[in-house]
């Protein structure tokens, strides 16, 4: 496992790695209040959805510790909590589970009912990538020619999650088993994880790392650089569309025009069975500052105009394999994803 | 006209509006000597396929200043000249036709003879332009639905031209004309051309422009927000392929896939009739800096590998139309650029 962690549970606060400020400062905040939670979330000292997942059932932790056993002000916080960024599922996901364990648990029990279930989460998500970056290197596997570079976009990796990683951390266990060559990494504008985080990752492992302008990746493909593009989710829909960082669908669409085949790797509380398809997912917009200045320093017009979606859809027909904690499914679609998520626990492949 | 001069020869010297320190900076720098041209292309003082060539035209100017009447000396510096970037054929183009000039006049002619030749070549690159605007213009009012918004990338405005622009001149032009309702400018990452100059030109001359990133194309053309993408080129060869800035091939594949039209607006003076096809030309690689660094600000780790084309090669196939001040190729192939090459100035349409 990588040394990096995100998020830690430290006995009576959550310590957060603040990510805006990587690579050129390790700097921790610590959160003791849910609004602390949240606004680390919002503010994206912590991002990555399944990290924010986690952040958020840790921040139901901290609700009971500041309003003690008052189910009706936790579940306002809940709520709240849900509310700090739309696009990303898991963050719904881990409060409603946070949610029911407030409803079914008696006032009295809810401190260690509720650390329990957070440690729960978190150490599941944990397994989780272990057992996704054990099933898509097994697809890697199937190529005849190796090893082989592969694309990546945004940062999937230990900084994102538990520890480890969705996408980046398939990339990690194949290139451990000598499955891949290099990793073309995606700078992710405007909020340049590639650069900042995925880049700075994967050097800390020692991973042959080269950096590229989004916009340079068709011609990667064109010139036959790339075997795979490798992703992660914020929200799967069951049909089996995909919203991601901004960028991921126009990688799909060059993936496709240049036969090079487009794996997502997401937890299955990725996947959002109550959305049908990517047209009903909300797309999140953030402040235009994100594109006009870097590190707050401006590099366009001030106040010029600007649209600055930071998700986008992937239809499902693009996407050649998901990859998840309970198993694979190749050409994903409304089947696939519905008989992936009627599986136990205990996995097995489609 | 836009008011915005990328260069000015002021009788001693090549003034240049300093590229790199816009928007937050309107600085020029005066050109004396044939090494400070050469500088100022390499460093992108001064940038635009069609800019450079006129550039190195006023270089070849102050080699003769230099040197007084030596022709081998000016030889040697045209040479010098034309080394300063690979990809852009109107430097060549503008350099053999100042060296046709130094072969061919008497010693004691050149001071009159060069200045007259450089001022040419600035003159008509103006006069092409509005030549294009005009006929680009044209191909765009055949839309029956109008006004409609338009992406174009990187910058082809008056700071990459004498003045009005290539692209970005059919953008001003249409938008007089009423045919069109929002740019939409990629930021055109590593160099930001699209935030830096783009933007700055398009809210000088009040023409409502959006920036986003370069990654949110695919996603503006699946929400059916875009009509044409509209983009230079820095050569063009002799079967229609496009060497433009990176990023401008995966724009061709995503308009193809979104049945968006794609139109490239270029001088003659960029087709290279001696290189058949987009695979034999050179492709300009810059310092991994450009993506590691923003405004002298690192933003990835230090020393991490780095990929940075800074062109790529559209297919003819993905290109819709081509314009050019000798007229418009529908479907380019290489019986259509030779027949527009065939063409007298007095061009005509095909």
């Amino acid at each position: 496992m990588s040394r990096v962690k995100a998020l830690e549970w430290v006995g009576d606060a959550l310590r957060l790695l603040d990510q805006r400020v990587l690579p050129l400062q390790e700097r921790y905040l610590e959160c003791r209040t849910v609004d602390e939670v949240i606004h680390a979330i919002r503010a994206m000292v912590v991002r990555g959805a399944p990290a924010i997942g986690i952040a958020a059932a840790y921040g139901a932790v901290l609700s009971e510790m500041q309003h003690g056993p008052n189910p009706e002000a936790i579940l306002q916080d809940l709520d709240r909590l849900a509310a700090a960024r739309p696009t990303a599922v898991n963050l719904a996901w881990a409060l409603a589970l946070m949610r029911r364990e407030v409803l079914k648990r008696s006032a009295n029990d809810l401190p260690v009912v509720l650390l329990t279930a957070a440690q729960g989460i978190h150490r599941e998500d944990l397994e989780g990538n272990y057992e996704m970056a054990r099933l898509g290197a097994e697809v890697l596997a199937t190529s005849t020619v190796r090893p082989f570079a592969v694309l990546t976009h945004c940062n999937t990796g230990s900084l994102a999650t538990s520890g480890h990683g969705t996408a980046l951390g398939v990339i990690r266990s194949a290139w451990q088993q000598g499955l891949i060559s290099q990793v073309h990494a995606d700078e992710t504008r405007p909020w340049l994880q590639g650069s900042r985080l995925t880049a700075w990752e994967l050097r800390q492992d020692g991973i042959p790392v080269s950096l590229n302008a989004d916009a340079a990746a068709g011609w990667l493909m064109a010139q036959g650089k790339v075997k795979w593009v490798i992703v992660g989710a914020d929200r799967i829909t069951s049909n089996g569309d995909v919203a991601n960082k901004i960028g991921t669908y126009g990688l799909a669409v060059l993936a496709r025009h240049h036969k090079v085949k487009f794996m997502v790797v997401a937890p299955s509380s990725t996947i959002d069975l109550r959305t049908p398809s990517g047209s009903q997912i909300e797309i999140e917009h953030r402040n235009g500052s994100e594109l006009t200045k870097v590190m707050g320093q401006l590099i366009a017009p001030e106040n010029v105009g600007t649209c600055n979606p930071v998700f986008d859809v992937t239809p499902a027909a693009l996407v050649d394999v998901l990859v998840t904690e309970k198993g694979v499914v190749w050409a994903p679609d409304a089947r696939g994803i519905s008989a992936l998520m009627a599986l136990s626990p205990e996995r097995a492949q489609r």
